[in-house]
């Protein structure tokens, strides 16, 4: 089977909801597993990849978690648009598509458990959540790896922990993160002081894609650099109560910013909306951005009964993977951004003009 | 009489109608003349120049051409408004707006013909049109002039002709001009070609208001440099003829932008009326810009029925004096940007989105 022909769509994956979904995309929990006596994916021989490879699959496919007919492919399976789909999914790093033979992934049907086999760990195994809900996410994932270890023996010292092949995995190999909406304060220019103070509990904020990338659509991850020293249900409460309380920033901001500078605001929004419904050459990165600020408006009540998910379907949708399915030529950038200008322009036809009469009443 | 309550609607004022007006939006021919034996306005002394005044606002006011009941003023009987509307309805000089006691104009009812007293020269008279009417524009400003040489004597050379404070006037006191609209060579990154081939020919390009000025919403004005070694009638064809090749060479920018990038066009004009649309702050700047590709969106029929007369009346409304009617207190750039923006969201309401089949069905 297809990868595409197995994912579930753009429009189903974003009508998933949870807690605090409004400031909270979605809430994610990584293991960093390695097998016993066998080297680490960056040091072994193609030969060896390939043995814990054929291992590794079958085990995690057999798991109970992963339900009846997961997906599971070797890397050098897929093509190179499948890889795309899956990074812009957020199924698989970008690192593991960059992986050839020897490294494999196994996907549940309902896309809640991902595991990348040699990545940078033979085992990458992740739980991911709509929402606030690290808790559940860190169950789902514990019950995997209780699962496995059943099957598998993973390396571990009574010293360290699990060992992993960086050492900024070592111990628990937990990492927990969650992806952020928080244009109220980028706006308000209060984002670096958060990010500063973030950074001083000894968590990480990076950009859509992971380490060095930027906050395109003001969309940022939050994630602990710290495994070792605490368990791991401390990690995800400590992670937990960190981001409960930039959600309630991140209101406050968007809150302050409508009492203080509504037009800003309803200009930022307005335009936006503008822009998405009647440019005919977009690029990715503005095209995020706007969507960021028509999802703000949405969140306002600005855009009558349009729901989040139709921005967050358009969030995908635009990405370049997916703009290349159906089209069996490679685009190049030139064709994407009108492409993605005509998606836009369709699909904006649905959303009612923004209306800010309602918001200035409730902030009144 | 208060001049608001004088001059015509700027509604009234745009639909007006010329040859050519697509691309021309007026056509002017204003003549310099002074009287003899008195000093020109910059040397002259207070007492000199209030006597020039007494003796030519009724003068002009008494002509057949200025009609019944024209309107006509000193200038140190005008409010800061008062000018400042007459500036952005293109009637007085910026310079004349800067005048006080001493200087004045009148004004016909029907606004085709406005004249300064005590500007550069004692008398600057000019004739207007909509479209290309230079001829028209001419003989209707030499019957001014000829009427009131019955009337007065002006400053006259058998040398050189009428004499004139700025040399630059000597001889005929002539400048033709016309307002262009040339979005298309702007785009195609063409203008400054043409406004080096046009200044070889002794003819000038400016901006909106005249001499140093920006060429905001993609408007031009081109006029004659020399006054002296021709008949009026012969600077008059012979403008005529190079702003028939100006807008041949607009006519052909536009079909070529069209034919070879529409998609860079229709995205111009689509996000212009985006922006036009849901702004809640704008820039005078801004807004003229954006107004320049919405009209050119009205030529290309890309707004159904929407008359050009709505996007010129718009560019009137826009400007800070015609924001500031109606308030009491002085405007802040500010305010007039939201006030701006909130205009322009309620005027285009009208403007249907903009549709692109039916253009390129035409180009191809």
């Amino acid at each position: 089977m297809n990868v595409l022909d197995f994912l579930i769509t753009p429009a189903e994956a974003c009508q998933r909801s949870g807690p605090n979904d409004k400031i909270v995309f979605s809430s994610r929990v990584r293991l960093a597993r390695n097998l016993k006596g066998v080297p680490f994916p960056g040091h072994a021989k193609k030969a060896d990849r390939l043995k814990s490879l054929e291992t590794l699959v079958p085990a995690v496919s057999g798991l109970p978690q992963m339900g009846t007919e997961p997906f599971a492919e070797a890397m050098d399976k897929l093509t190179a648009l499948d890889k795309q789909i899956l990074v812009e999914r957020h199924l698989i790093s970008r690192e593991h598509a960059a992986k050839g033979v020897g490294s494999g992934f196994v996907l549940n049907k309902d896309e809640t458990v991902c595991v990348m086999v040699n990545e940078e760990d033979h085992l990458r195994m992740q739980a991911l959540r709509p929402g606030l809900q690290l808790k559940q996410a860190w169950m789902a994932i514990d019950g995997v790896d209780s699962s496995l270890q059943e099957k598998v023996e993973f390396a571990f010292s009574d010293q360290y922990g699990f060992l992993t092949a960086c050492p900024t995995n070592l111990g628990t190999g937990i990492r927990v993160s969650a992806m952020l909406h928080l244009p109220g304060l980028v706006l308000a220019e209060q984002i670096n002081q958060i990010i500063q103070a973030v950074n001083k509990l000894g968590l990480a904020v990076r950009g859509l894609y992971g380490e060095g990338t930027e906050a395109l659509g003001n969309i940022f991850q939050v994630s602990n650099q710290m495994t070792l020293g605490e368990t791991e249900g401390e990690i995800v409460e400590r992670i937990n109560k960190v981001l409960l309380q930039i959600i309630e920033h991140e209101e406050n901001a968007r809150l302050a910013q409508l009492e203080k500078k509504p037009k800003v605001l309803f200009n930022h929004i307005g335009r936006a909306y503008g822009g998405l419904s009647h440019s005919h050459i977009i690029t990715s990165k503005e095209t995020m951005n706007l969507l960021s600020l028509l999802r703000l408006g949405v969140d306002l009540g600005m855009f009558g009964s349009t729901p989040k998910s139709l921005v967050d379907e358009l969030f995908l949708l635009s990405q370049p993977g997916h703009l290349q399915i159906g089209h069996p030529e490679k685009l190049d950038a030139e064709v994407r951004d009108a492409l993605r200008a005509e998606l836009l322009r369709q699909r904006m036809k649905v959303v009612p003009a923004p209306d800010h009469t309602g918001v200035v009443t409730k902030a009144a």
